[in-house]
């Protein structure tokens, strides 16, 4: 266990007294901003997305916003995934690709209007390239990344939470779908969205003054429903099989390796970047895929902080890129890069923190 | 007080296990990876730097390396400092900035070859920025961040450790110069560099596989002159008035307004990102510039994670974007943005996290 060493280089969360209050022990940094971890009681937080309702300091999924008159044409550009059918309300889960059909982020696309979008992105800076790619094509947009604050609910009883805060309508929010609005005068968007397979929203503050007084308004409304505080969760997101760009991507990895190959479009043409090296690698086949992975033995692995090898009768074929200890199927599972010729049912070995572990290769999700 | 949660999405360094060994109690992260900040003494690790010698893990301090016909002619596009002159084996601090003139980067660039060069980068993504602008001109170039990590060897002490290590032809080596070498076969550049004003050296390891090694090898030839761990020292840096990119700069940040205009050069033309902005700011005159501030009272601030309003005469004037309590002024100091129109010797109030402090801008550095 270590300290994390704080600094004006690392930026707060308008949500970070308010974490601070209700007891967050725990930091990681994503994009460059300090993200809560954890309050003191893993066990809980892990149930209360599960079966109840959780409320998150998601500040760090920043919003690259594009706007002017050729922003739609840039949104294209900068994603080859097909959005032309993207209606303003809507969001999309976007690959973005470097030149070379590389992965170098995976936000969610939402469209606020027909000449403004926001790309709400992983971990990786996103602004720089979007604004030299704009640049460089002469385009007439404005790329910037504005304080917006996003809090996630997420939980079977989120649903619950939101509508008695916003009203009844919210209930007829569709996935990805969002609405701008407000809250007893705090601007938002609200969106039905979050990193979790257990359902949700996700409110994004547009004034950063007023993030104690969200975060306190989300806290009474979700009180009946037993709301606290929780975080992105490595054992939820593990066990749903839903993507850590940057944790479970290197600097090679393409769209089709970690099952996005459906979030992108054949025949895009050559002013998308990425779109014509992704047409080849369609053709070619990729050389690797992402599985999920079962590890033997009822002790959770002492380490998550390496990539860990696997073998197959003795061949090196990937690595574990994230593993968790599952509670609800009392296993370590993770997430598995691994050649194209490894299937589901495979039996390998798992180079572990501890020595090397049984394992068997699987589909994703878990649950 | 708070704990940094681990995971796979935050790389460690070649050296992590060294530094574990050594007693790390604490990290900050940078570029996505951990970085070492203090090992449980923190005025130890100030009078080692400022009158012996430490070692720094900075593997975070990652390169891009271009290389490739057109990588000459790309690394000029991508810095407004004119690099003509700068010979194989010389080392240039240059500053990256996007089509606005606005600072997104202030790395040292080595040129390696005539047609390779690394950028050793500060805390934000520039590969992608740079294979982008690669990409869109056609250019004949490859762009990558190999898995260079490295060593800092700070303090006046450094150069008799150093010369003990690789001898006294190292003596010779000139500030930013640098040469490719080997030590008992392990491969590295050396260069008289480092983030620190105290003299000192950066051993750049190629292998990554021999962090351990070339730790124990350092650590040993220092010991005759009482080396011991370290890390970017924010007491040392801020005395000497060095910038911390993303802490001292903002989103909206020009070289000129934090004592950079002298690496930059007029009228490169239209090929060179951000020198046409920058020709038109120089000519206008940038709005704000970086002062030192030294605050009065004999009470270190009891937190440094935000930018500190500053006021003169009750007009907001800029902010204070890093402080630290500095042992030999026995003064809380800190680099300041402010309006251009504030100037050395001024009398400021400054909205510290316990209250309003009295302070005195001054020229920099402060030692």
């Amino acid at each position: 266990m270590f300290q994390l060493s704080l600094g004006t280089r690392l930026r707060r969360s308008p949500y970070f007294e308010a974490t601070v209050a209700d007891g967050v022990t725990a930091f990681s940094t994503y994009n460059r901003m300090l993200m809560p971890t954890a309050y003191g009681d893993p066990m809980a937080e892990y149930w209360r997305i599960i079966e109840g309702v959780s409320m998150w300091d998601v500040a760090v999924e920043r919003q690259v916003e594009i706007s002017g008159p050729d922003a739609a044409r840039l949104a294209q550009i900068l994603t080859p995934r097909n959005i032309a059918r993207c209606k303003v309300g809507q969001g999309k889960y976007v690959p973005i690709c470097n030149h070379a059909g590389v992965l170098i982020n995976d936000p969610i696309l939402l469209k606020l209007a027909e000449d403004r979008f926001w790309f709400s992105i992983a971990d990786r800076d996103f602004e720089d390239f979007a604004a030299a790619v704009a640049a460089e094509r002469g385009l007439n947009v404005t790329v910037f990344e504005p304080d917006v604050a996003p809090l996630a609910v997420q939980g079977p009883k989120a649903e619950d939470v939101i509508a008695n805060l916003f009203g009844d309508w919210t209930r007829e929010i569709r996935h990805f779908w969002f609405r701008e609005t407000s809250l007893d005068g705090i601007p938002v968007v609200l969106a039905r969205s979050g990193w979790s397979k257990q359902g949700g929203f996700e409110i994004y503050l547009i004034d950063p003054a007023r993030g104690g007084e969200l975060w306190a308004k989300v806290k009474e409304a979700g009180r009946p429903h037993g709301i606290g505080p929780g975080a992105p969760n490595q054992m939820e997101r593990i066990e749903s099989g839903l993507l850590s760009f940057g944790a479970d991507t290197d600097r090679a990895t393409n769209p089709f390796e970690v099952r996005m190959g459906a979030y992108t479009t054949r025949g895009l043409g050559p002013e998308v970047i990425g779109a014509a090296a992704l047409d080849r690698i369609a053709t070619k086949g990729p050389t690797r895929h992402q599985l999920g992975v079962v590890l033997e033995g009822a002790t959770p692995l002492s380490s998550n902080i390496d990539w860990l090898p696997v073998r197959r009768e003795n061949r090196m074929i990937g690595s574990v890129t994230s593993s968790v200890w599952s509670p609800r199927m009392k296993a370590t599972i993770g997430l598995a890069l691994v050649a194209s010729a490894a299937a589901a049912g495979d039996e390998v070995m798992v180079e572990g923190p501890d020595g090397v572990v049984a394992a068997r290769l699987c589909e994703l999700p878990f649950l």
